[in-house]
C-alpha cells in the first residue's frame, strides 16, 4: 500500500514530476544533455537570484558537504550545530581529517549571530559551516543576521546547508555573502533522492584551486570546469535532473513569492493546530521552520502506536529524531504540498489521537 | 525527437524499468526502504555469486572509484590502464593525495598477467586498480589470468571497474579474489545512471577501518554498518534502487546463462558486421569486449556526418572517445538490447554509410 509521506524527507511526490523523469534517456555528451543542464542551472540561478554558478551533484546533500570542507578548510573549520544534521557535519568534517571545532546549542534552539561572532573572534577558523534549517529539530537559525556578522570576517569561507529550505524560503546566496549554498532535492524541491544542487562564490571556488587532496567526485574546479560547458563531471542522474527541470518550471508557474506564502501559511497552520491539540512547539519561538513543524510530545500520546495507526490508513508520519525520537514528531510542509494536505493531515490526526492517548 | 541510443552508456530504458522507477516514493528509514535494500543487495550477491556484501552508492561509478582508493591504499597504489577510464582513475588516485604510479598499455591493448606481476613484484604496492572493460576502447583484459597472479600478492588490495561488464559477462568476486568489484548502473544493468553497485571483501573492510582520513560519503565502513540494517549511510537514490530490482528480476527470469549467451551473440555479430563494412577491429584479438565494439575507422567514411545523418532518423551513435575520436566508433550491444536492435542498426548504417563515404 502506498503511503503518502508526511515526514519532512523523501516527500510525497506529484504524478507530473514522475512523468517528467521518464523523458526518454540521453547521453551525457549528447547536446541533448547540455541543453538540459543549461536550461535547469539557469532557473537555480534564478531561484537564488544569482550570478554565480550553481552545480548539480549525483549524490545526496552530504556528498556536498563532505566535498565543501574538502574543497575550502585550510586552517580550521568552526562547525555550527543545534541539532543531529548540523552535529554530523562536525563529525563527517572531522573524518576527511580536517581540524575543526563544534561549536553546539541546545537543540530545539537556533545557532546565533552571537555564536557565530564569538567563534570566529578567535581567528582560530578560514572556514564555517551552518545548517539553515535543521531537519532534526524544525529550527530556522537566523541566516540574515549570521550573513551580518560573517560580514566582519570575510576571510572566513561560509559554508550553508539549506536542504530543507532551499525554494521555500528566499534566499540570496550573494545577498548574504555565502560562499557555498547547497541542498537535496529530495525535501522542499519535491523530487526523489539522488541529486544534490550547490551554489558557489567565484572567491571560493578560486580558494578551492589552492585547497591539496581535494579529490576528484566533490573537487569543485571540476564542477566549474564541466559546468562551462554545461556539463557534469561524472555522469549525472539524468532522470532526475530532467525532474528538477520540471519542478522548477512548476515553481516559476506557480511564482516564487506566492511559492513562499504557500510554505508560510502551512507553517502558521502547522502550528495552530499541533497548539490546539495541546503539544507544545519544541523549537524556540522566533525560530521555527517554515518547512517541517517539530512537535513536543505531551506524556499521554504514544506516537509509536499513533504512527502504526496512521501507516494502517495509508499515511507515513514522523515520531522524531535521534535523542528525541517519540519525545517530539515532526510534520513536513514542504515541496508541493497544500493546505488541503494539511487539512488532510489534521482530520486523519483528530480523529487518530484519542485512540493513542492514556 | 527521442534517439534510440547505441552509445556505450547510458543506455536505452525498457518502458518497464520506467514504470518500476516511478514506484511511490518512501522515506529510507521506513521499514519498506529496508525490504526494498534487502530484496536488491540479496539479489547482487547472487548475480555475482558472493557472500561478501554489496553496497548501493548514490553516485556514479567514480564515486566508488575514488572511494575504494581512498579506503584501500595505504601505502602505494598501482594503477594499470589501457584507455581513457582506466588512466583518468591514476589521475583520481593522485588527487586524493595518494602516492600511485601508472602502468600504462597501449590503448586497444589488454591489460596483462605480467604487465600486473611484474609491477608488483617490486614490493611497492599495497593496491591496485584495474578496469576489467575500458569502455573508451572496447577492450577487455583477462581478469581470470590477472586474477590468477593476484593470488601471489595477497597483501595487495585487488580493485577492479567493472563498469560495463558487470551483469553482462559471468563475474565471481570470490572465486577471483577481487577486494573491490564495482559498477555503475547506466551499462549493462540498462539503468538510468546515478547509482553504484559494488562488492566488497571482508579483508578489504577490515583494511579500511585502519585507513585514515577516509571522509564520509564513500566511507566503506559505514556503508558496512548501515547494510547490516538494510540501509545506506546517505539518502539514497530510492527511485533508481526500485528499478534496479526490477532489472534484477528480470536478469533472473532470463537466466543468466541466457544473458551471458545473448551478449556473447550480439558481440560476435557487430563483429562480423564491422569487418564485412570494410572496418577493423580496435582492440587486439582475444581482447574484445563483449559488451560493446570499438571499431577502427576506415580513411574514407565521415563519422561525423554519419553521427548527424543518424541522428536525424532517430539514433545516437558513437563517434569515439578521447584522443581516439572520429579515428574509431563504438557501438554497444549491452543491457535490454537483443539481436533485433542490432539489426535494426545494420540495417540503418548500411543506408547511411555510402552517403558518408569518399
Amino acid at each position: 500500500m502506498h503511503k503518502k509521506l508526511y515526514i519532512p524527507g523523501p516527500v510525497e511526490i506529484a504524478p507530473d514530476v514522475y512523468e517528467a523523469m521518464c523523458a526518454p534517456m540521453i547521453g551525457h555528451r549528447m547536446p541533448e544533455y547540455a541543453e538540459l543542464h543549461r536550461r535547469v542551472t539557469q532557473h537555480l540561478k534564478c531561484l537564488l537570484n544569482t550570478k554565480d554558478p550553481v552545480f548539480l551533484s549525483t549524490s545526496s546533500a552530504f556528498g556536498v558537504m563532505e566535498g565543501a570542507v574538502r574543497n575550502l578548510v585550510q586552517k580550521r573549520c568552526a562547525n555550527f550545530a543545534n541539532g543531529a544534521f548540523s552535529a554530523k557535519w562536525h563529525d563527517v568534517t572531522r573524518r576527511c581529517g580536517i581540524e575543526a571545532d563544534l561549536f553546539a546549542a541546545e537543540w530545539g534552539e537556533p545557532v546565533t549571530a552571537d555564536m557565530v561572532d564569538q567563534a570566529l573572534a578567535t581567528g582560530r577558523y578560514d572556514a564555517m559551516t551552518l545548517v539553515h534549517n535543521e531537519t532534526s529539530t524544525g529550527v530556522m537559525s537566523p541566516l540574515s543576521e549570521i550573513a551580518a556578522v560573517m560580514r566582519r570576517y570575510p576571510d572566513v569561507t561560509f559554508i550553508v546547508d539549506t536542504v530543507s529550505s532551499m525554494s521555500a524560503v528566499p534566499l540570496d546566496p550573494q545577498e548574504l555573502g555565502t560562499d557555498v549554498c547547497l541542498a537535496g532535492v529530495q525535501k522542499a524541491f519535491g523530487l526523489p533522492p539522488g541529486l544534490a544542487v550547490f551554489a558557489v562564490a567565484r572567491r571560493a571556488l578560486e580558494k578551492a584551486k589552492n585547497t591539496p587532496n581535494r579529490g576528484y567526485y566533490f573537487d569543485f574546479e571540476e564542477f566549474e570546469k564541466n559546468d562551462a560547458k554545461d556539463n557534469t563531471p561524472s555522469t549525472p542522474c539524468i532522470s532526475l535532473i530532467y525532474a528538477l527541470a520540471h519542478q522548477l518550471e512548476k515553481m516559476f508557474a506557480e511564482g516564487l513569492e506566492n511559492r513562499y506564502a504557500r510554505h508560510r501559511q502551512m507553517a502558521d497552520a502547522v502550528r495552530g493546530w499541533v497548539q490546539q491539540q495541546g503539544f507544545g512547539l519544541f523549537a524556540a519561538e522566533g525560530a521555527r521552520s517554515l518547512t517541517l513543524t517539530c512537535a513536543r510530545n505531551d506524556e499521554r500520546t504514544d506516537l509509536e502506536a499513533l504512527k502504526r495507526l496512521a501507516a494502517e490508513r495509508g499515511y507515513a508520519i514522523d515520531n522524531g529524531y535521534g535523542k528525541i525520537k517519540n519525545q517530539t514528531f515532526r510534520i513536513a510542509h514542504m515541496a508541493d504540498f497544500t493546505m488541503a494536505d494539511m487539512e488532510e493531515l489534521f482530520g486523519l490526526l483528530e480523529e487518530l489521537l484519542p485512540r493513542v492517548r492514556k
